[in-house]
């Protein structure tokens, strides 16, 4: 579905997760609210970077890391494997997380969500409803659409914009299992994010190592160690080869523009089977999510 | 539900994430073939770990790591944070998947599955069917028990034996991304194994370190890499304090009662602001899963 937003005439379109309410949908709008763009939604995330790469849209906005639940497998499989995207902007998203009812009641016997925002609330929903059978969603807006359709005893986690949009009650707010969830969401499109002294910047990579052999991997870290680059991030993902084998994203600070970090990357380019980078790009700040 | 085998007397219960027909019944019935031991099935990963803690049984059998897939989170976010619990034994399982319907047809429309076995498929079921909505489960079994009740156009992934208990079609077998999938399970208790000098053993513990000073997992990595101990994983999970803390899990090759595995996990700990081992382990091999 595309939506288009009223103003005069559009530059571009950006894909995100949908249907409408997702948390995706609240950053995009946020993102690019000074911006003359149009809209696009997915059913899938994989879905929405697979339509930046065939350039059906000029960039997508997907998550990538959660404070609690952590990294966000499909973003960081296709981006190392299956497409040639770069990182274009990343943004900070905390995330708080609702019940939501059709009607208000004291038996809720199952809670659906995406399986990201059930494992981020995992141990609060235990202690609230221990006896509820916790099902999985495509999205969060998914399992609000279901709740909103009116079968007894269900409830959904998702986020008061979804409440709005699906005329659903809030049974509970802020049900996260952390005051400081957060979900980092990264901006991908077909050319590198344009280099600029302002502001901080963040570089990314991702390779893979000899790790048949001890050591390996503390000598990339070496790498970056010795001449003073801080390694923000550092998360092994299987290599799809077999059991055993790993590639490594590393996420640093500091842009390719700095000679440190360009030098770090080019020695452990050297040292990789295999290496990618996805470029450098700035870090952008939104205002609290009060949507 | 407590399954009894028709066995004289029983000597433990076993739990694992059910319904009937799932990868974890698998691995359980043949790891405790020649064993007297009742199984109970749970409706979730950490109901089944929890079960152990609370000794309502006396182990469990729950999936770790994925070859294609990746960590199984839950499982380690409970290890960490939630359980004092100890790895007693390891088995790596050959995972195949088959796409199984209620009767055979060319139109399916939506793909029922634990998101595990989806993302196992992820790339032949785009492939196989471009159009069709993959929609995630509880479990693969639970899959198969919907596809059972006979909604139109559904299909699940799911096992053999999830078709042969569900009385369900194979329109495709072997449909995973690469012919070497593999599932690793753990079985967790509430006592160490049993040290023993024989056969291939592993050590796993968790930590988190100073992640504010450049160069601290480095520093991590060359105690073992300096007493020649092999690191066969490293898998960073947030540290559920915000984004851009984490905790590190390390599987290493080798057990306790060896003098260089000891030392080097003695100079983590020290090294660490937080540190847990689930200790030394067997790998445990079994026949391949014709069931």
């Amino acid at each position: 579905m595309t939506l288009t937003r009223s103003r005069p005439y559009k530059e571009k379109i950006v894909g995100y997760l949908g249907p409408h309410g997702t948390y995706s949908e609240e950053v995009a709008f946020c993102l690019y609210q000074d911006t003359r763009v149009d809209f696009k939604t997915y059913s899938s995330i994989d879905m929405a970077i697979k339509a930046v790469e065939s350039k059906e849209v000029a960039e997508c906005i997907v998550p990538v890391e959660n404070s609690l639940e952590g990294s966000v497998n499909v973003t960081l499989d296709i981006l190392a494997h299956e497409t040639t995207l770069y990182i274009i902007k990343e943004v900070i998203w905390p995330v708080r997380h609702n019940l939501l009812v059709k009607e208000k009641t004291d038996s809720i016997k199952v809670i659906v969500s995406h399986p990201q925002a059930l494992a981020q609330c995992r141990r609060n929903l235990r202690k609230l409803y221990p006896e509820a059978e916790l099902r999985t969603m495509n999205s969060t807006a998914d399992a609000a659409t279901l709740v909103a359709s009116g079968l007894e005893n269900y409830a959904a986690v998702g986020s008061l914009g979804a409440a709005g949009i699906y005329d659903l009650q809030v049974m509970s707010r802020d049900i996260q299992d952390s005051s400081t969830n957060c979900t980092r969401f990264i901006v991908l499109g077909n050319h590198p994010a344009n280099p600029s002294s302002q502001g901080k910047y963040k570089t990314s990579l991702v390779c893979q190592i000899d790790g048949t052999r001890p050591g390996s991997l503390c000598e990339i870290l070496q790498e970056f160690a010795k001449r003073d680059v801080n390694l923000t991030r550092i998360e092994s993902r299987p290599a799809r080869t077999g059991l055993g084998s790993y590639i490594f994203f590393f996420d640093l600070d500091g842009s390719m523009e700095e000679s440190n970090v360009r030098s770090a990357v080019e020695a452990v380019k050297t040292k990789s089977l295999w290496f990618k980078s996805f470029g450098s790009y700035p870090l952008c700040t939104l205002q609290d999510n009060t949507l």
